[in-house]
């Protein structure tokens, strides 16, 4: 018998096959995930964690009238290749190539993109709604992680399914993990009913207490409050929020599930669906090491190593670095993560210092206004975030930090452009939102011995401060330009006349080589590392404006609200404003691809801002 | 015997009158606040409920070392009293007087500035942790409203607070009331618990069940969940989530608090006193009309009616009669606000169209994320939220709305300066947070006809939009300037040469008297309302840069990241690009005061800016 997975060309193609080859089926797409993920790199162990979830869903529902929405939306893979996307596979997260997330563009099948975690409840209560007054028939199912429940979005939006009068389904896909464990309250009562006697019972005897007459059962129970019955049902936190609530069923059990679904349908308000999966379930490396197989590079099948060492120190790993030096020498120091002690270089800090570390699961928010209230109480809290995952914190930063001047450092990584997860993940508007906020100061470095002395310098300061920095490689050249980092005080790498590059951050190593250019061209060219993005440093500007008759600010972020236009807007009240002209990422949304294509696409390369920088300065100095 | 309030002038002077004095001291207070607030204004029912709670706390800690957050903090006035700040309320709210809210500037017994609601939970466990590494001893409580509760990052912040192994208090201050009535689950559970058998009994007999053994009893009762206890034990929501539940407690029976945070101080870990308070309690018409008594204009005491009659149409009036017709013309339309119903103006929508009206509670991520999937499902959404408080989706904006494309119409009221209110209240950040999102769509109106206009356009438009408009009285000048609202296209009022104004939304009618001034001192001048902020008409900007040698760009907004610097942006771009100054908020927080005198503290007054254009004039017109 040839694959089965070749007969699966579109939605609803699953529905004819038997029922005894799910399980081979099963064994086929997690193959098919192994062997593309450790090509082209991805999100691994989320996705076989949810092969059978996902077949279920599929064989229950009727897509793409039916719909689903995939919180968070890395999990999609298999929900990819049961509607028609495996050819997609050979081009996943590469530029023009298949998105690692559902998009709406990229199929009927995908009914709202994905990309931050906890937003899918929300999206599909709307859903719920709207297919309601519009008066058409379809079930809308969310599937959300357990991770993703402690997201206090999640939460807004549970309590207002509960107010549901109409079907709606919420899959609780429980894998007892964030991207590193679980962390929380709710974690811990999870925890109790997977392991309660229960459950244990059940995931053998798969799900036959819960039949066709349960929903009535369910409802009877949350009146009659004073039941025995209550005792015996697990998910009374769920009832008492006013969510009918199934399960636990074997997530990797396709039959239970497709079960729970039918009378998950029958059930006319919200309904949770406890599904039990294992992350990188079938695969023995991603089982054992989840947080490195969440989003892996490639790999070597057998060994489950990558296939590329990393060699170079990156950003993250000097984070983590200078967060143990500067722990020792200042014990107010204390670091914060929102469930990502891995991506964010915090798993060491921990491990020396765990009194003084915290993760405080998928909940940015909370994440800054905890800090306020360390800062507030004494201490030095350091939030580790990515850059587009603090945008949820915003009002918080505004609001609880900054308004009150308190001492919060905000170490803002995968700042810029970050590749294959594209446009959800991009960390391209930092720079905006952060330097509208009062108080707030903005830095960010030209190598990795620059992102040392600068987090040093925000230990040092009084008051809220970020610095942001890139994913991947961390610069190592420039070792030599090592000047103290001083309040507001840009560094000048090169000093002639005539042009000036004003560079932010990575954009210092490609102002190099653009300035190399530009002196081949017969230019006098200046480099600044402006280091500060606010408050930037008008004096130096000030002085330089004397010298030079065209500055080009250069930064890896978008061009609205971005260091540019600050320059701008500063340059305008000078007596003789040089030419101000502006490298920065276009308004609009960048997909996915390598970073250094993205680079090219966005005019962000040394070749490209050259040639922009050469038109500006012929026509200038001809003048 | 005369006033016992005169006795108290400093913190832990409360615990100098005697326990019978108890009722009439909170009469006193009561009759204080109905007193001032009669006269200046300011948040009313609130403050009368928590006058025996803050008495009960008072008389429990020992401030300023203990610390108490209190949750949006409108509800700190007995609080600002017991702490030395009586005389502060003849200058409450007003300009250089004394905040609304609590404040680290005023007194060392606010430990932590609130402003926007649900942060005290994350704070105080910040408080709480800060406390414990630098091994100092304290009692860390937050009083949170039942209403605030509905806010995730509460939650977020309660599902970390279950990881304490440390006291920490939070008292849950239920009124069953956000602003105006709560709503989802959670809300129908605390109403469970205080309608419950058990809680009217203990109502009268005072928390008897609670004595000195109680943790114990508790702690026990977590750990045998098969125990019959639980279900006798109301609370066991929060039980479940980790944290110690306490009551509920009558919130007007001051020994029976005592009793309770006596209880709760003893056990370490987090806990939940739940206080049953009536809001507005003691004064009639604010028991009777708790919104409108929520913050209040100036009133008269005996009937509760507002001093200065409201005559002239607010904008909120406007939309509120807009709102109307576009849902009878549109059948997909929808409504949203984030338990501001009153606020917004969406009352009378929600009488008409209960089906097509959404109070999700504040919930401004759920809310907008929720309309995301509204629009993905084929509605038309508003959503209806206060400037300040949208800060808190802005990330729900960017990844949810816009990066779709979703057609979900903001309507941004109370943008601008807002008055009384002051730091945490002003809406002077979201021509920032929005201009710099790509896809969106950012509009301001100059009068209350444009701003129906505007409704109407952004109904009929596709894709994210938002129409930001301030507080107070509608502009009901130039109603004869009532041109097509067409997208992008700014609008001209006076066409002359030499300089141009260009004014964004309310600095339309301020620019209209800096015309007529620069006029009488001799100088030609036009005027532009430019309608789009973004995208701005760059067309005619550039025909008009033939023609004019200064623009002023006028808006009600930070200058970072605003209308202005993003005109200066594209002005750098010209061929001959004229000078460009801007009229907008410095980059600083704007206190409390009224309007009026804010626009002149911040240079947005029409003197102000005349003054500062005729002096650029006289330095461009006479080189």
């Amino acid at each position: 018998m040839g694959m089965l997975l070749d007969s699966i060309q579109k939605a609803n193609d699953i529905k004819k096959i038997p029922p005894e080859y799910y399980e081979k089926l099963a064994g086929e797409i997690r193959q098919f995930l192994v062997e593309k993920i450790s090509e082209n790199g991805g999100h691994l162990g989320s996705n076989l964690g949810t092969v059978e979830l996902t077949m279920a869903l599929h064989l229950s529902l009727d897509l793409p009238n039916d719909e689903i929405i995939w919180d968070v939306g890395h999990q999609s893979y298999t929900h990819k290749i049961l509607t028609g996307r495996k050819a997609g596979f050979d081009t996943l997260r590469k530029f023009g190539g298949m998105s690692g997330f559902p998009k709406r563009k990229e199929s009927a099948c995908d009914c709202f993109d994905t990309g931050h975690s906890s937003t899918s409840i929300s999206a599909g209560v709307g859903l719920a709604k709207a297919r309601d007054l519009l008066g058409q028939k379809r079930t809308v199912v969310s599937v959300i992680g357990d991770g993703a429940l402690t997201g206090g979005m999640a939460y807004e939006a549970l309590n207002n399914a509960a107010k549901l009068n109409t079907n709606f389904i919420i899959v609780l896909n429980d894998n007892n993990m964030s991207i590193s464990e679980n962390v929380g309250g709710l974690s811990q009562y999870l925890n109790d009913i997977r392991t309660s006697d229960g459950y244990l019972n059940l995931r053998d005897k798969v799900y036959y207490s819960i039949n066709d007459s349960m929903p009535k059962v369910v409802t009877g129970i949350r009146r009659a409050k004073n039941s025995l019955k209550q005792l015996m049902i697990p998910g009374m936190y769920f009832e008492d929020l006013g969510i009918t609530y199934l399960g636990p069923v074997d997530g990797h059990n396709i039959s239970a599930m497709m079960r729970a679904f039918h009378d998950a349908k029958r059930i006319n308000k919200a309904v949770i669906v406890h599904v039990c999966t294992k992350k990188g379930r079938g695969y023995v490396p991603a089982e054992r090491h989840p947080a490195r197989f969440h989003g892996a590079a490639p790999f070597d099948i057998a060994t489950g190593l990558p296939k590329q060492a990393h060699t170079k120190a990156n950003y993250t790993d000097i984070f983590s670095t200078v967060m143990i030096k500067l722990a020792a020498r200042d014990s107010r120091l204390v670091a914060i993560t929102a469930a990502m002690a891995d991506g964010v270089g915090l798993k060491r800090f921990r491990n020396i210092y765990p009194d003084r570390f915290f993760d405080v699961g998928i909940a940015e928010q909370h994440a800054v206004t905890f800090a306020a209230g360390l800062a507030a109480g004494g201490l030095v809290p350091v939030v580790a975030i990515y850059s587009s995952f603090l945008q949820r914190a915003y009002d918080q930063i505004l609001h609880d930090v900054c308004l009150q001047n308190l001492h919060v450092i905000f170490a803002v990584d995968r700042a810029g452009l970050v590749g294959a997860d594209g446009e959800t993940h991009q960390g391209i508007f930092d720079l905006s939102y952060l330097s509208s906020i009062p108080g707030m100061t903005v830095l960010a470095p030209k190598n990795k011995w620059e992102f040392s002395d600068m987090m040093k310098f925000a230990d040092a300061w009084q008051g809220p401060i970020a610095v942001r920095y890139p994913r991947g490689e961390a610069y190592d050249g420039l070792q030599e330009m090592r000047a103290p980092v001083e309040y507001g005080k840009a560094e000048v790498l090169f000093e002639e006349s005539g042009i000036l590059l004003l560079a932010v951050g990575t954009m210092v190593k490609t102002a190099l080589e653009v300035r190399r250019a530009l002196k081949e061209a017969g230019y006098a060219c200046s480099l600044v590392n402006a280091r500060f993005v606010r408050p930037f440093d008008t004096g130096l500007l000030e002085r330089m404006a004397g010298t030079h008759r065209l500055f080009v600010t250069m930064e890896e972020n978008v061009l609205s609200g971005g260091f540019g236009e600050h320059v701008q807007a500063w340059g305008a009240e000078l007596e003789h404003a040089p030419r101000i002209m502006h490298v920065a990422i276009p308004d609009e949304y960048v997909e996915h691809g390598s970073v250094e294509r993205l680079y090219q696409e966005e005019g962000l390369d040394a070749a490209s801002v050259t040639e922009r920088v050469l038109a500006e300065a012929g026509r200038i100095f001809t003048e």
